[in-house]
């Protein structure tokens, strides 16, 4: 099976948490065991698998990519000021490979599943989740 | 074929090679070409294809992600004092997917596929492999 | 379907775009939905999904990776000099897992493939491309 999420941001930069829509999928598929893959289509945003007991490691998240990314001092700057966007999206990468186990997404307690927007607000991002199953 | 490997870890930082485990569990699947997803389980872990000549790179990794990430200035470090390890986690990220070749592995001679340890120690680590045949 | 791409660098460090092979091999598999593995053999070199406008994302990438991974202060250096190398492969990852949509890699408009280079040049780097159909 293959659909997609869309969701829409309200920030610059912020993680977006999109762990229900992928659980409500695998329960759709009807698969029991194999993977998920999660692919954000947009090359100034990612897929970040991360803790999600409250905001402090979204914020962090943020801030660490804001010391290592800073932004205004891209050859790419010049063309639509967000070489910063860009190089973070290519750090994190736009997909994650998830396991399915007995129809859930195998994800540990503390664990869940983040859209990265980094060059935001926009009107719609899209996501999309290819369900296979293992043999 | 879905599979847990488990394993205890003996450092607050370090990487674990599980080449040896991955590589059996492909033998007993019996899929000859397709894809290995390989996840871990926890928020403060990664999976990481790295070079396995020595213990040097393996050192040099934890050297590299405490001088990006350095620990104690975040703002999750009010709940848990662990913001660090919580972020290089996202930063590496959980999964690796491995194309296997002829019911073997496709990593190259100086590839092997390790646990990234950023929390320990920890009496059990759970690395989920899915394996899964192409078409 | 598996297939390898291979192909040959010319530089220490740069970026090399592989989305019309991936777009090629996707054609020949003849799977209308599903996922292509895209995984590099080899451990100074990776995988990222990046901007395709024009060359500065590109130089960007390798000017943000060397400012991170700076290169000559690393333990592996004293076997081979080419630590940064594999710190740098480590760092953003061999493989990428793309989504097939109607028979087409679902990147948006400004994404693209690319192999990275960061221990050029070399004769032949090899790129396993491994495509599954959805269930």
């Amino acid at each position: 099976m293959q659909k997609v999420i869309t969701l829409r941001t309200d920030r610059k930069n912020g993680l977006y948490d999109i762990t229900n829509e992928v659980v409500s999928l695998i329960k759709q598929s009807r698969v029991k065991n194999g993977i998920a893959s999660v692919y954000v289509r947009g090359s100034t945003s990612a897929i970040m698998i991360q803790e999600n007991w409250d905001q402090s490691v979204q914020n962090d998240v943020m801030t660490l990519l804001g010391r290592l990314v800073p932004s205004g001092i891209w050859e790419h700057d010049r063309q639509d000021n967000n070489g910063d966007a860009h190089l973070k999206a290519g750090l994190i990468g736009p997909s994650e490979t998830i396991p399915i186990i007995d129809s859930t997404p195998g994800l540990s307690t503390w664990q869940n599943i983040f859209l990265c927007e980094f060059d935001g607000p926009r009107e719609r991002r899209e996501v999309v989740v290819t369900i296979i199953a293992d043999n």
